[in-house]
């Protein structure tokens, strides 16, 4: 992890997972508001796109977890060198414990979703535990470094743990868009975050570095990730018009007689939405 | 904002809304209680309010912002001077920041009540992670200032944070008027703070400006926040009994009649309102 | 308060209005379970009550005030000393913030139960912020002073913090008698802390003070506090018993017969109470 | 305490008890999922555990108390000497001030189970305050340790505080498997790393000791806690496959016809376990 290929793979993996999940989250809304019209059998997509987004889980912490351990320089599975006396490349094996946690979140995705008397609700309390064990690992990782370093680390610990805080609350509260996108924004931030980590500890343009203990910095990237996070919302909202106009443009062609229908039935509902 | 004026305006502004809040919220209240006079189409009108609320938080936002980047002195939209090496004006970048989130707040509580498919709750979120966005740019905003100074604008980060912890506990309270009150409370006392911080920093009256380092103006604006947090809490009472007043009197005035079925209403309605 | 009896008066009266709570809040609780049984006329009654609990409170928060402002030695209604340039006596203010709270809740007590058209939660909401303020005012309180007197204000701080948690969690939860009687087993703990923190600061039987900066002080405080809490414990399971033997016993004497219905009643409402 | 052993016994403790609620929890809910098929008198049955695992806590923490008050060099219930003056064995006071609040406990278990009249959530809020009360004591336990002492001690009060929060937050939530489960999952992580801590601190092998200063070592236990988990959660996994299977094995060969009624009764319930 100690490069910006390191905090990119991270990232992206996020930055995908989260814009997965914002288009899944709106197109449920869109499907639940348009409930009327099936012109798809939405429900067991559902299903099968869950195993699947569970395989997917597993397989990117399988990679991340294998590639920790066996890159040149890696610990190769050894946790103590009985020789030196001294535990071996404890930054890596503090990186393959987070990717577990997500591995093990993949697993219970699996498991949820094919066996049926498990409570739905397990999958979320992963998420939420892998979430916090990030943020806790996170918390404990950069000692001894230089107070940039570490302020950047703790804005990503601040993220995580508010991120698995929201996922945890969501067990909680049924069905609320509003908080799943809030929780999924919280996740697209974590992935663009480690990006900027990586730009500003490894510098890309060769350019130079940034200054590890000038407080200017500190100041500057406090509203860096608020802009991240003002992004991340405009993103998101882009998301949300494109899918509803993609939604409505095919009920159209499909069925174009129901449309007068649909609006009457959409303003009905308007006021059980709130809820 | 380094001056008694840059404090003053977010104040009079936080203070402004905060008043309309409260007005709005217990004529709302008001009139439901009175649901079966249906005197004024009230929802309409709310419904109208609501985007002339947004349209209004968006031009104060737009004013605070370019009032930041385009006074005297200010940074001119220049973020990085790359001739000197260093950041430019990010203490005005901060303050700008903390406006545009609140910008984003009116923009989304405009389509909120324009288009009709989009979660109400929504701008309650806005609402909630403008404010807490505001706190945590606070909390990194004083660094290397005398102990009173940063002691004062703790205060309004604790002030902001409590609020935007309470606008995200409405998320799923709803139409509780006790706890929408609070929230407005403490948006009356952000407000009311930002006057007090003023004159602490920059006195207006000529007289010996305020001790930074002395330890007793620490251990009276401790006490001088509960004031204002008193006096807050007193002016939402007369404006509540003025309002309840006068819509009562209004009442009277249009439809004597039917305060005799009024009344057993009230005394009716009087177990639902505790839930 | 710089004395034992300054400590005795508060700690008093939250153990008085302690145990009264425990007793009003246990008798509600039989009352409902026997509701089939209108032997006396308890909702008015309880009305009646409240108000006069307003008064009470409103009394003692007034006599705090008073008695912090004009003891011999006390700031007279006098804030800042303008000859030698200094605040006079701010403990003495900080004290009377924090009656003056206690005292708005007083009002708002009255309020509620005179005049119909105010939410009832309101009252519940004061006394959160009357404890919160408590713990806020607390918290800057002790500035400069010894280790342990730091310590035994920094537990009261924490006990009054979690009982007005408690009671701003109580907005949310409706007749729920096992939240309040956790809220009044903190209000009572925070008497008997005010006690032990006159005992230690000030000891009464001229043995050998406490020595403020050892450690071990600390190490016995800890679970001091954590005993008094056991002792409440026991003193609330004391009244619920001796509550519950009298209703038991008065229902008995009034009306024999219905007993045998009301045994079967209580068995069928035993999963009710559950929720 | 200061042993190995006497880490151990507490470990040995919640490790069991950890257990047997899993068993216990994950029966309750297959036993309610298969609600038609009443083989089990199961309620009556939970009612008498319910009695004995009272009974059970209570012999526990009155084990936990005489031993650390009479083995050798034990207080012998002597809390000051005034001759010395100074206070006898603080620590093993602070051990038994925890054993005490887990046997007040389980006599609430006992109570609530007997005498009908009770709320059944008190004996929910007992262990959440036995928890909190744990957390708080371990807290301010370590003083003037070595750091690695002190963060080992640190996690045992994060993870014993979550517990204790889980526990509070079920007061709230009934019948929620997943939460039930999350502060089971707690209490069994609690007993695995009171054995870590009895190895850290108390080397069985006669190896060479931990070095309590090297900053290597707070990097490893931080993963270290994390592999608890994640075991601790693979731990539970199992015992819910072995339990669900003993169940359906045993129902199949109680009651071979009624399979198929089940399977369809199960698919119905699926939509409601949701909540």
């Amino acid at each position: 992890m100690g490069s910006f290929k390191g905090h990119a793979v991270p990232g992206t993996f996020f930055c995908l997972i989260g814009i997965w999940w914002t288009v899944r989250c709106i197109l449920k809304y869109t499907f639940k508001k348009h409930k009327r019209t099936s012109f798809l059998d939405s429900k067991a997509l559902f299903h099968r796109i869950e195993i699947l987004e569970g395989i997917i889980i597993v397989g990117m912490a399988l990679t991340g977890m294998l590639g920790e351990q066996f890159i040149p320089g890696g610990p190769y599975l050894t946790l103590y060198d009985y020789k030196e006396g001294q535990w071996v490349q404890l930054m890596g094996w503090h990186h393959c414990t987070m990717y577990f946690f997500f591995g093990l979140m993949g697993v219970s995705k699996i498991l949820c979703s094919t066996i049926r008397s498990l409570p739905v609700s397990l999958t979320k309390l992963m998420l939420s535990i892998a979430l916090l064990v990030e943020a806790f690992v996170l918390y404990n990782h950069t000692h001894g470094r230089e107070i940039l370093d570490i302020f950047v680390h703790q804005l990503l610990v601040l993220i995580v743990f508010l991120a698995g805080l929201v996922a945890f609350i969501e067990l909680f509260i049924h069905a609320n868009i509003t908080i799943e996108l809030l929780r999924i924004s919280l996740i697209l931030l974590q992935g663009s975050w480690f990006f900027q980590i990586g730009f500003v500890l490894y510098p890309l343009n060769g350019g130079p570095a940034w200054d590890l203990v000038d407080h200017d910095n500190i100041m500057f990237l406090t509203i860096c990730v608020c802009w991240h996070y003002a992004f991340t919302i405009i993103i998101i909202g882009a998301i949300y018009a494109f899918v509803t106009w993609l939604v409505k443009s095919r009920l159209k062609r499909s069925c174009p007689s129901e449309i007068g229908l649909l609006k009457n039935a959409e303003q009905e509902q308007e006021s059980e939405e709130e809820m």
